[in-house]
């Protein structure tokens, strides 16, 4: 299987060749294919910042503890989710879903009034924990479809999110920095692409009832 | 691009078709592509319970608000996190990477003590926040695997996470049920598998600064 490899081949890379970009035309199927990740109950509660700026790149490195992939590699990928989802997200859902499907919003009222009620039954902190547990599944399709198209990423968790805040501006969004992906080519230097990949054995990882 | 091809095709198979299996092959590459997914220090801090069992499929079924996709798809992975990682994972961690590099363990101390101070500087609750991102990434890796298999798959968060406990006896593991996935192939019958995909406009999913 193709995908297999490719998921061999992958590793988080840790020194871009900085000559190399990414086509504007592939950088478009990646941000398709993360707008194309499933979410809970479909709402996509996240966004992400496509930093291309290099003054804001620097910054974003000193808030990554200084890690060189934030500004050498072509891309960088700020996955944000929204710290407080509310009601004016679910009607805005609802009429997403009439318009994309034709039909009319109050048929979709039960529906809304169900998620609505979802979230009127946790607590802000359990619907952040919701929230941010759903670009993480955006992630995991973008490291493979970057695999599948033999460009390289490192998904980074090591970010202070407080300063990508002053940075971005991104409370003002009502979105929280959860982690980043950096997105590009390996540097031939790059010595770790040559080790082995280290994955616990498949029935530590599995079991079967 | 084959990729965008199949993540629209893919959806959130409501009904299953009872007759088909996924086959031994094909599951084996699903559970290789979990294992190969990408996480944090890559400590892989989840496990997946495969739960054949057709009594156990009944019990879960109740206990994720009866939807019935949980017995009658073929199959039915339960994500879940470790909801304290402790420094004995770490270890572990750093003798399977010094086992399948083939270097002297002691050669890894300093990399096992910095993740150890990591964790160190964390609540219990961010110790597991933390754990619970991470099947998530596995989860867009395996739904997109199933995509480009022509494999069926819904994601469901809709579970009752302490009777997954009380029937799977998760916690003796130190394990917490995040959220499943049942797997198989669509019944012809599905009328969803018609239905619109509903996602954001990407330029409300990115922002490009």
């Amino acid at each position: 299987m193709n995908i297999l490899k490719s998921l061999n081949w992958r590793y988080a890379t840790k020194k871009f060749d900085t000559t190399r970009k990414v086509s504007s035309t592939d950088l478009e199927i990646l941000k398709e294919a993360v707008r194309l990740s499933a979410s809970s109950f479909g709402l996509q509660p996240y966004k992400v910042i496509n930093v291309e700026d290099k003054e804001l790149r620097e910054k974003l490195k000193a808030a990554s503890y200084g890690q060189p992939q934030v500004t050498d590699a072509s891309n960088l990928f700020v996955f944000c989710a929204y710290t407080n989802l509310t009601s004016g997200h679910i009607d805005k859902y609802i009429n997403l879903t009439a318009t994309t499907r034709n039909i009319n919003p109050a048929e979709l009222k039960g529906f809304g009034d169900s998620m609505k009620g979802s979230f009127a039954n946790i607590t802000p902190e359990q619907n952040y924990v919701w929230a941010a547990h759903q670009p993480y599944i955006a992630l995991g399709n973008l490291l493979n479809t970057c695999a599948l198209m033999d460009i390289d990423a490192c998904p980074m968790g090591g970010i202070d999110a407080d300063k990508y805040d002053e940075i971005l501006g991104l409370s003002k969004q009502g979105l929280r920095a959860e982690m980043i992906a950096t997105i590009g080519y390996r540097s031939e230097e790059d010595a770790t692409q040559h080790w082995a990949k280290v994955r616990k054995p498949l029935d530590e990882i599995f079991e079967t009832r």
